[in-house]
């Protein structure tokens, strides 16, 4: 509503973040006390002392890709467990991945009717949000139907933020609900897609990929080739690379002749890179930023190696 | 996970709170800025004085209807809204909540896989959730599936805590997805039901409804009807009563023969009853809780005359 102009679509920005750094990779931030490396667990059990451990964290791991990918993903899961410590360390973390240029995609999974879904927009789109958690773009859940997304629509316009819509989901019980065979032979998520899809054109300017995209796990390749095709105006993000796993191979399908049109994320195969060989035993918990590295270079190598980003 | 085994379930202190204030109201606490009685509005705009204002509010209304009726339903996006000052003022409110006796329903509509989801019931949880804002009982949303309802099931027995699955919304567009027909010619709704009740079933002691429930709009009567009857075992919290456009008669068919197994959640039509009639010119901003007070008494009064609830 208040934002200047000079915002750009964020479709436009991650158009651009991709190909400058010519890979989609997202590094998803996901602050687990336990599996994060032992020179930063925390002393103490308190919040404020398991916040700031996920804080220095994350940002050590911003640190070391902001020159390597476009976009970092932080679950807000992780930061709301540590009640308003861990939010404060949420503003802090998105602060800095955007100082250090990445974009950031608010994974908050969000929904609700009317002006509620409407408080939630306002909360946690774009990066002039009061709040201070707003991000380049917000996961949202479709379940309450197009007058639940439309809030969700109209303010990530007047801030030049995006929007990820769950439609087929990593998980293995994601199908429970989203494969059900519709009258007509069509899926649930079929339904959902569409329903993007229309989103998707109305929300973008003179490329091809609108504002408002979809996400679609890595773990199902057959049905992300096939929404790709029945999205072709909306960004795939896809979740489910690495520690789900999905590799190069089964992602391929979600990009279009460029390259372009899908970013994909991985959280535990990177952050925690430390921890699982080879780079347990070239690094270790003390270079574990090093690991980190290495982790997300080598998922770039394999996704230039297997998929059209080896175009970009 | 650590807590008492002196938790009882939530299912048993609904039951009980339910029969001991002869009603199933559940005031849903909304604070939105612009409609908060006049001598409680901040004087700036900074989103701590938003925030205090918010929680005066949300305080003034429990003091207003604690010694009425069961439950409160705080909106959590209303408090996200506004930041960490937000957050802490939700805290206080539903710590305010529980002091004066009332059962308290978180409504975040959460969902998530795996262990994010374990994150999320981990925070929003239980009066003993770690964070503060925990609920005696939480709303959750489906789409990913059984899996991502899982966790929230498990922590949710480990707490005495209760769950509310969305099933059918009571907004308009709650249907494009929702109602979809699904071969064999059931809904998706429908659908979603059958694994709540499964849920219910296994979640209830040797009471007739078990700690996991369904969210049923008041603006679907007809599906509220059918609802009650598919889920047998589940309590139903049932949204749009009052500004949404449901009466009395539209959530008779929620309740079973005693009068009970639903409650009845109206938001903006109990807490900003002093800007309508007749209670504006009864009452006014100025006893504001008055109007409050007397806007569920009404509501009450119209439950026990059209619906069973004049059983309890």
């Amino acid at each position: 509503m208040d934002q200047p102009n000079s915002i750009r679509p964020f479709s436009r920005r991650l158009h651009e973040a991709v190909r400058r750094c010519r890979n989609p990779v997202v590094v998803g931030l996901d602050p687990r006390i336990e599996q994060i490396p032992v020179p930063l667990r925390p002393t103490g059990s308190s919040l404020a002392a398991r916040a700031d451990a996920c804080k220095q964290f994350c940002c050590g791991v911003i640190d070391a890709v902001a020159a390597l990918v476009p976009a970092v993903k932080p679950q807000v899961a992780f930061f709301e467990a540590l009640g308003t410590p861990g939010i404060q360390s949420l503003i802090d973390v998105i602060s800095h991945a955007r100082s250090a240029g990445l974009l950031v995609i608010a994974d908050a999974k969000r929904g609700d009717i009317g002006s509620t879904a409407e408080a939630y927009a306002d909360a946690w789109l774009g990066a002039s949000a009061a709040t201070g958690y707003g991000g380049d773009a917000l996961t949202i859940n479709p379940y309450l139907g197009n007058d639940s997304l439309e809030p969700f629509v109209t303010v990530a316009r007047e801030r030049g933020a995006g929007l990820f819509v769950l439609v087929k989901t990593s998980n293995p019980g994601g199908g429970q609900f989203q494969d059900l065979a519709v009258q007509g032979n069509e899926t649930v998520y079929r339904h959902v897609a569409t329903f993007v899809e229309h989103l998707a054109v109305h929300s973008r300017g003179d490329n091809q990929y609108g504002d408002i995209g979809a996400v679609v796990g890595a773990t199902y390749a057959a049905q992300l080739t096939e929404l790709r095709v029945a999205m072709p105006h909306a960004w795939l993000l896809v979740p489910g690379y690495g520690s789900q796993g999905a590799g190069a191979r089964e992602v391929a399908g979600g990009f279009d002749g460029q390259g372009l049109g899908a970013v994909i994320n991985n959280s535990r195969g990177l952050i925690y890179a430390h921890a699982r060989e080879p780079f347990a035993s070239r690094y270790g918990a003390s270079q574990w930023q090093s690991a980190v590295r290495a982790a997300t270079e080598e998922m770039i190598a394999e996704l230039r190696a297997e998929t059209t980003v080896g175009r970009l």
